[in-house]
């Protein structure tokens, strides 16, 4: 089935941003560094930014935030989103504008590709 | 694409606990509490209540365990997993029925939302 | 919705290696055993017996690599596995024979279902 691909970033060689096939569209996990690669050491922030990036994906698709049915959110340090959790909610829920209708798995992982990153998305969207 | 969301429990306004687009339904990952929200503290017995709880969601889409295509499971201590898989296995063979035909990834993650939780299963249907 | 499925190796009564729906083949996580179950202590060779295996699960549906949309990489030790990144994209570039069109999301897990697995490859593919 043909493919339609985004790629961006210092790793276009070797993975695609998203690949989209029929209506759905597959992301890859997204992290909170701005425009410079740079993470902010707060996760609050580096939710921020996630979003931000997730945007900026889907975009290329024609697609938006209100295109994603599921995410599967990988954080490094469990007590410290736990301790924070209102505000990463309450930025989630700036970034898609309403209430989410958005399935959520949010699992503790040992480590993600860089130790600054705090958050890393991983969305599906169906347009 | 029009969805179709169910809501429910403590998060219930933050994320949904599925959503339905075309044949897919989307599930949050979930966990081993029973209808408090109490979590009991034998691995075995959270398995049992996480299958219960994937069967309540399915319900709301009027599906059953028949129709999970594809299951992430995250565990929180490999080892006590593994030393109790066949009981955990037996667990899931029941809450199915039958043989399973559904794909499973099994993984340790550092975390889960609250430290109670053993394990958590994060499923795909298609009805 | 009908579903093809297969099944293979030790757990083959527990979970399927991959069950298709319509369109979309939802692979279980892949490791990289050789056809003797055993896994090289390095990560590098651990890859190309991954995608190897990957690739064997596909061909039963009449598939290949260039179906893959996506893939959650997970690893056990995410210092090693940059050490050798260069080396663990090579394995993959190799694996698909050209620049694939995937989407990859890469976390570090707590640990695997067996201590000498460093790597595991959770696909999804659409014919």
């Amino acid at each position: 089935m043909q493919r339609k691909v985004f790629r961006s970033g210092p790793y276009a060689e070797l993975i695609a941003q998203a690949v989209q096939v029929g209506e759905i569209i597959y992301l890859s996990g997204q992290v909170g560094v701005d425009e410079r690669g740079s993470a902010p050491d707060d996760i609050v922030a580096q939710t921020v930014l996630a979003y931000q990036n997730v945007k900026v994906v889907l975009a290329e698709f024609g697609a938006t935030l209100d295109n994603v049915v599921e995410e599967t959110v990988f954080v490094t340090d469990m007590a410290e989103t736990m301790s924070q959790v209102q505000e990463i909610f309450d930025a989630r829920a700036s970034a898609y504008g309403q209430r989410p209708e958005v399935a959520q798995t949010l699992v503790g992982v040992s480590a993600l590709v860089d130790p600054a990153f705090k958050i890393e998305i991983k969305c599906t969207a169906h347009v």
